[in-house]
């Protein structure tokens, strides 16, 4: 199968929207910051496809969904830091709010552009958000 | 902390609204049936706190929000079942139809109980996708 | 099958989530008062299905679906109203605004009551309005 | 009135956003194929003016809105196989399956592309499930 | 800062979904004709930003928010008419219907058009309407 | 008018679904803390209507519009936080990240309860931070 048709293929399935709802904090551990982590995987796949196209109405979709997902990235991090994270836990790891802060910023930075690095540096904030959640479960 | 608050705690978490999509099928493995399952571990969870609850509010709350996760669970499965696999699948998994089918209806059952066995068996139904969609994926 | 059962399994059909939208002015008639009325009946049944339940927690169901289909008739018609409607059907058509603001105040009253009147009143007020959005198609 | 604003104008229609909700079975027939069909009827307009527009800010829209239309026919089709549809129904009706994945895959191929022929493939798959429906309720 | 990234930071600020609901009309003043007006302002910004810009990617965003705005400029407005404004409204206020029907084909037509005359255009016609609304205040 | 009807007739202008968008900061100062305020007085309203109310099934109601206001509070705020607020604006106000974190925990806890105090904390929080985002446009 060519690669434009699988591309365009993939994207598809990026886009059936539905009314999500962040998660509550089971012990069976719904509550997840990897639900931030697949949406920004999603906008760094979003840029990608991009980058490799030359076809105008592919890119206005590969934006417009990149958009969205860029959005969920950001609900999904601002529910976990007011939602999960408690006093204790900001005494733990003091530096809590500033990486949220700065991961949602990148968030917001990756609608505007289709650099890749910006979605890899908005994967690390996540990886590194997720390191202190995942701290605080032990 | 008393049980009652940290439960009604966590259940304010699972009710951040927004809008989702579905996962593009990415390398890195964005497209997963473990958005699903979490969705589904939600829908137990919420169950579980409306029966172990007194409280009506409350109780309205848990119901408001289950159903919004039942359904969270009807269109990440449809997006799978649609999106995801392809017919050379179905030749190789020919209950792929009916699993689908069969896990969607159970997602609506567990909208009119609160009877944690229904939510089992999505679970396990769930479980039973994923297996064929790691199969799909070696 | 008992009633209840069936019931429920009616109503659970009812509540599947989704971002809709308001039709274009297709030739081919997609845009169409029909939409408004199928949210009517909806409202309606579900008003009947409260009434023959004892069950709290399937009329807080039932409650909760019925406020989401009373917007949706209202936003139907709005949609009618604004986007259809010109200013020679309001010239051909003088009590167009006041059939359009009745009837939309109806689907807001439809909210607070289980009374099928209501809903019968509402159901009324949309045949007018199709009456007339079918003349303006002649 | 020259074609572009009328047919502007009659895009702009199909844009106002709303959360809906699949009906439920009533017996006065509020669950209807119809829904996923006039669904169907919009993603086929929107490609006919996408087809017959050189404005860039105009096809914009148009594939803007096709793609949410077409999430919408997925949808409805959705619904109506797993909510609607029985086994009885399935025993009656053995290709009911693959008949909606088809159908939900074609609505998904349907964002890619503005040709026609993906839309009234669509549109004859919804007639054919259409007709079952109706069989069913015979 | 350049003009190019403050811009398009701005306009990412604009993005991010919720599901929102009309207001219920307190003593306080919650429900209030603003909430129109915000929006039709950002209508009238996202017009000045693609005005400014020749980026065709920021282009579709601006088309696709601008998109979202109009929409709920029109949402805003159609809720104050058919919930806060009641009979002896209109008949103190003979032209509130023709007002609220011109006001959302404004917000229809600035989907449609960059032309900044139009946003200016609506924003008089919600500042009649809410003087009106004031009005019925005293 | 009897106090029933009348508040219930208020309740009901809360409900109409949309799907909003946070806005773009703009010189005309669309972006403003009054969006997280007005649905904070909502969750108060709601709060004060269930409180006075001895109907089970408007207290549903008045259950499910405080869940919803209250996640509006969260997101519009969390936009601010994210988005309006830039590293200088931090420096010269090093509460503030401490702010917005209690604020959304304080909206979160308002759906839990049905005490006025809560909201009336939020709308403090709110406040305080409205305060130090007009004094970062002088």
């Amino acid at each position: 199968m060519a690669l434009r048709p699988r591309v365009e293929s993939l994207l598809d399935r990026a886009t059936t929207p539905l009314v999500a709802h962040a998660h509550c904090d089971l012990p069976c551990g719904v509550y997840d910051p990897a639900q931030a982590k697949i949406e920004a995987q999603s906008v760094k796949a979003c840029m990608e496809k991009y980058n490799g196209s030359t076809d105008a109405d592919f890119k206005v979709r590969a934006t417009l969904i990149k958009e969205e997902r860029a959005d969920l990235v950001k609900h999904h991090l601002w529910v976990l830091w007011t939602d999960y994270f408690k006093p204790e836990h900001l005494a733990a790891h003091p530096n809590l709010h500033e990486l949220f802060w700065k991961a949602t910023k990148s968030a917001g930075e990756a609608k505007k552009t289709n650099d890749v690095a910006v979605a890899d540096r908005l994967l690390t904030e996540i990886d590194q958000i997720a390191e202190i959640f995942w701290d605080t479960k032990k």
